[in-house]
C-alpha cells in the first residue's frame, strides 16, 4: 500500500508495564491542488487516489460535473532534496470552456458586503452551485439494508484496520453493495475520492446510489453529497444542526447514528419504506 | 445554552419500529474571521467563545503571540433579512506593531517555486513559525494520571452529552485537572477555543500544560500545540505519520490510544515517569 501506512516504534503503557512494539500509521501527507498552474488548495490527506481525490474536490465546489470538464491531471515534476518527486502537488488542467474556480475564502459562501454570512446564506450558496437535483430521485433502501452497511464498510478498511486511525465513506446501492470504498485521514478527503471516482467512472449524477460516512454528518459532508447528486446521505454518528437543514433544503434523506439495528432519520424518511 | 444545540423531531428507526422523538443537535454555523477588515478565513463552527476561537486561530497561524496582539475583537453589526445580527462575522483589529497575516492557500506551508510541497516542508513551516518552544519543558505527568483524563473529559463534554456528536479539547496539568474543556462540530475549533481561552487569561507559553483531545491527533493539532508551546498531547484516538513526526521534531511528546488504564506513547516518553 506504499505511503499509505508508515510503520513505526512505539511504547505501549499498561498497568503491568510497559514494552516496545512497531506500530502501524496512517500516513499523512499535504496535497497541493492547482488548477491551470495557479494555487487553489492545500490538504493533509493520506496519500493514494489522488487524481480522484482532485476531481471529488472540484465537483464539491462546483467548478467542474462530468470527466470532460478536466482535460488533464497530473504530478508536477518537482522533487525534494533527495532528488525523489514529492508526488504531492496535482496540477488539473480544466477543458478550454469550463471557468476557472473562484478562489479566497468567501468561495463557499454568499456573504453579503456588510456581515451577512450566516447559515441560510450557506444554504443558498448551495443551492446556486448545485448541478444535480438530488430531490426527485426515485432512490428507495430499507432500513434493513441500511443496518448492514456500517460492518459492510469497516470489514472493507484495509487502512483503519491496520491503524485504527482512518475515516471512510462509501458509495452503495439499494442492494445494500458498496460500489466503492475509500479511506484517509481526513474525512472530507476521503468523500472526494469517492465522488471523484465516480465522476471519473462517468457514474454523475448519483441519483441511484447513497454516501455512507463512518464519522459524523456536517453542512460540508451533506454540501459534498448534493453536489454529485446523491439522495440519501448516512452517517455512523450524529449530524449537526447544518446538516439537517441542508438535507432537507435539498429534498435530500439524512441518516445518523446508524448503529447495530437501528438509526435516526432527520429527514426524506420517504426513501426508507417501512 | 443559545444556539450551541438546536432541537429537532427526528425518526427513530429500530426493528420493533418507528417512532418519532425530539433530538437535540450539535448546532452548526459559518463564521468569517475578519483580521483588520479583511476576510481571512470561514470555519464552520458551534456558535460560542468564538472571540477565544479567533484568538486561538490567529495563534496557530503564527500572527499572534500574547492577548496584547489584538487590540480589538467584535462582532460586525450586520444583520440577517430578519434584521438579528447574525453573530457569525468576527473583525479582530491587531495591535499597530503586529505584521499582518499572509493570506492564500500556501500560508501554512513552505512552498518552492516549482513543486516542493511535503511532510518535511510542513514541518519546517512550523519550525519557522513557532515562537515558543516545548523542547525543554520540565512538565511530568504519570501515566496514572493520564489514564484519568478521557473520562474527565467525557463528564465535563456537556453538550457531547446531549448531542452525541461533538469534538472536545482540554488542557490540564500535572495533577490530571482540567483547566478548560471547549467542544466544536470542529476538531480543529475545540482546540482552537482552548487555547484561545488560555491566550485571553495571560498562560502563554503553556509549558506546564497538556493537551488532550477526543479524536485523532492529526499533524495540524500537533501544530496547534506546538505554537502554543505545550508539551505533550494525549489523543483518545490514533496519530498520523506526521502528527508523529512534528510532535518529534518539537521534543513534544505524544499519546495515543488513550483509553482504559492503557495508551501508546510515540515520542517524548520521558516526560511519563514510569
Amino acid at each position: 500500500m506504499g505511503r499509505v501506512t508508515v510503520r513505526r516504534p512505539v511504547r505501549r503503557l499498561t498497568p503491568e508495564g510497559r514494552h516496545r512494539r512497531p506500530d502501524t500509521l496512517a500516513a499523512e501527507e499535504p496535497m497541493e491542488l492547482r488548477v491551470d498552474g495557479r494555487p487553489l488548495a492545500v490538504t493533509m490527506r493520506t496519500p493514494g487516489d489522488d487524481v480522484e481525490l482532485a476531481h471529488g474536490f472540484l465537483l464539491a465546489e462546483g467548478v467542474i460535473g462530468d470527466r470532460v470538464d478536466v482535460a488533464t491531471a497530473r504530478y508536477c515534476a518537482g522533487v525534494d532534496d533527495t532528488g525523489r518527486n514529492t508526488y504531492n502537488v496535482l496540477d488539473v488542467t480544466l477543458a478550454p470552456d469550463v471557468p476557472p474556480p473562484a478562489t479566497g475564502v468567501e468561495r463557499n459562501f454568499y456573504t453579503t458586503s456588510s456581515c451577512g454570512v450566516c447559515g441560510k446564506a450557506a444554504l443558498e450558496a448551495v443551492r446556486l452551485a448545485t448541478r444535480f437535483d438530488p430531490a426527485d430521485s426515485p432512490f428507495r433502501v430499507t432500513a434493513e439494508v441500511l443496518a448492514t452497511l456500517p460492518e459492510a464498510l469497516r470489514s472493507r478498511q484495509r487502512v483503519f484496520a491496520a491503524t485504527g486511525g482512518l475515516h471512510a465513506a462509501a458509495l452503495f446501492d439499494a442492494t445494500g453493495t458498496l460500489l466503492v470504498v475509500r479511506e484517509d485521514v481526513g474525512r472530507h478527503n476521503a468523500v472526494d475520492k469517492a465522488l471523484g471516482w465516480a465522476l471519473l467512472h462517468d457514474l454523475l449524477p448519483l441519483a441511484g446510489t447513497g454516501l455512507l460516512v463512518s464519522g459524523r454528518a456536517s453542512f460540508e459532508l451533506v454540501q459534498k453529497a448534493a453536489m454529485a447528486g446523491i439522495p440519501l446521505l448516512a452517517a455512523v454518528s450524529a449530524p449537526s444542526s447544518l446538516a439537517v437543514e441542508l438535507a432537507e433544503e435539498h429534498g435530500m434523506t439524512l441518516v445518523g447514528f446508524l448503529r447495530g439495528n437501528s438509526m435516526n432519520v432527520y429527514c426524506g424518511e420517504g426513501r426508507i419504506p417501512g
